[in-house]
């Protein structure tokens, strides 16, 4: 199917080939996949129905110079995965809607279609149906992802109670400095962090975080199911905001330490310590995952890191009130505020080129 | 919230803010709607679920100095109704992505959530989702719709069998002229009908059934609930397009009698019967059903008719083989082919203005 011509020049029949070719088994539960007017499935017997849509548009998320075809694709899938763990959920079902400019080759669509395949593969997703439409304008990936959960093995933001601790997964500023890295053409590391020998693998996982990231979906399912969190949320626009939202949804303030902050190696290879600590606070598009952990569940939450392959680590506490703190060894602070989607001033973010916040 | 402003200028909050005022009382089914980082909702007992998702992209599917926001946000719901009124699914859920140009006024994209929400409530569906994003291209609108229906009142268009014959609902043609109407700019109209009189008002209720296409909900879901088809297809993309589908998915023929094809008084009015003829046949955009009817279910099917509140006309059977003709007094001839999306050379429409058809 790829060649050298264009999505224009092949024309709906042939896209629509395409697509088919990538689509795996379908399970029992699916009665009809794609090819009629609409999908059928079978909901998951005394389970709830999680659902969740996320787009992705050249030139706001994704640019065709920086990422491959594949990564975009995955990507595009990967993000609303991030939304089913922050709900504790198991992916089901997905609807694929692309907006394709006549002028996209055949082949960077199979790509695509084939990083999409092999995020839909690693976490048991099945593509029941979507649709395609001509884009005058930008290539756009929307993805509507369905999961399950049980009742009361659901996660939500809302469940957090004063003096829960807040953990977080993973490690942050990853993603921010992984798009800067790829913005300035993959230049030399001129290390900033203590083991200057490590430091260009380490910006190198950096981009790669960017470009395709791994939502905590095991993990998130663990947490629901041992119900090692009160409330849990996912960092696609930063931890700033994420604690703002939790902590708000929770009607707590919160309490962060600074100095706990996860920081990802590659940001402080880049960036030094202290710049990389305002990029792991402000930075969006980790895609790991804030946790409000009640004293009780502490062991819950260790096990459930263990058997979820993630690390966590404490950041904070809910706390009576409304503020929102960040605690640094010169003082308590405000809680910066998060990245404004639609703002005509970009984030002043402290790296050495204007970050292109890629907001959900 | 409207004002002189625009979406970028309004930013993130402000946007989220108008949308969620246009969100109705949220039904008990909702376990979680907008503010989290997923929907949450209780399948329907005994229920399989229906999902599909279209979208309206500027520039495709719409002209903004052809249509209103109102309208364009009407519609961007109602032809996904229109996949779920073709599978006799009742609708429940829909989840709303925007695509916004940051010049976008505030106030238009206010319209657009108040036709959405105004063909929301007439079709009782609620709002639990979706997400915004910056457009540096057209606007555009991804819904994804879900739906209940029972499993063996179910439509698909893989149930028919040879010798069923083919209604069609209401009358064809009209989007098509309407379209076309609306963009010469509502000129007088040159009357080609039997009744000059009414012509003017035809053609303007085409052009409202381009803008504001009423699915056929509550007749599809009638015709499934008392089994008065067999098989069932929107005609989003034409008459031949949905006679083709149908046809090939339940493994038969088709025959169409021309002479039988109800036509759009307003296509008449505009075209001239023979041209009238060629824009029902291969005109898109209807939104009206194509149904396959056994002989023992046309009774059932007459008063789904009449307690649905549309016409339905007899235009064909299905064959053995798979010949696709149509009949007309000069003999028979091969199906047209449907729109080709993506095809750079338009369909040749025999319309007074190349039609910018809309493909799905």
């Amino acid at each position: 199917m790829p060649g050298s011509h264009t999505v224009g020049e092949a024309g709906e029949h042939a896209i629509l080939a395409l697509i088919r070719s990538h689509v795996g088994p379908t399970p029992p539960w699916v009665v009809l996949g794609i090819g009629d007017d609409a999908a059928v499935v079978e909901p998951a017997r005394n389970h709830l129905e999680v659902l969740t849509s996320d787009v992705q548009v050249e030139g706001v998320h994704f640019d065709r110079h920086l990422a491959d075809s594949q990564s975009i694709g995955y990507k595009a899938l990967a993000v609303n995965l991030s939304d089913l763990a922050a709900m504790g959920a198991a992916p089901r079902a997905a609807l694929l809607s692309l907006g394709l400019p006549a002028a996209l080759e055949m082949a960077d669509l199979d790509a695509l279609l084939r990083g999409f395949s092999e995020c839909a593969r690693r976490y048991a997703v099945t593509l029941i149906g979507g649709n395609i439409s001509r884009s005058p304008g930008p290539l756009f990936l929307d993805v509507t992802l369905t999961g399950s959960v049980k009742r009361r093995k659901m996660l939500s933001r809302h469940g957090g109670r004063v003096g829960d601790a807040l953990y977080v997964t993973g490690s942050l500023g990853a993603a921010t400095v992984g798009l800067s890295w790829l913005q300035t053409g993959g230049r030399p590391i001129e290390s900033h962090g203590p083991s200057g020998s490590s430091s260009a693998s380490d910006v190198m996982d950096a981009a790669t975080r960017f470009l395709r990231p791994e939502p905590r979906l095991r993990f998130g399912v663990i947490v629901g199911r041992t119900r090692a969190a009160s409330a849990c949320i996912d960092l696609s626009d930063g931890l700033a905001d994420a604690v703002r939202q939790l902590a708000q949804a929770s009607g707590a303030g919160a309490s962060i330490d600074a100095t706990a902050i996860p920081v990802a190696a590659g940001a402080v290879s880049m960036l030094g310590a202290e710049q990389a600590l305002q990029v792991a606070l402000r930075g969006g598009e980790d895609y790991e995952l804030l946790l409000a952990v009640p004293r009780k569940a502490t062991r819950r939450l260790a096990a459930a890191a263990k058997l979820g392959r993630v690390t966590v680590t404490r950041i904070g506490v809910l706390t009576s009130g409304a503020a929102l703190v960040v605690r640094d060894p010169s003082g308590e602070h405000g809680l910066p505020s998060g990245f404004q989607h639609f703002s005509t001033a970009p984030a002043a973010l402290p790296t050495p080129q204007p970050i292109g916040r890629s907001p959900r």
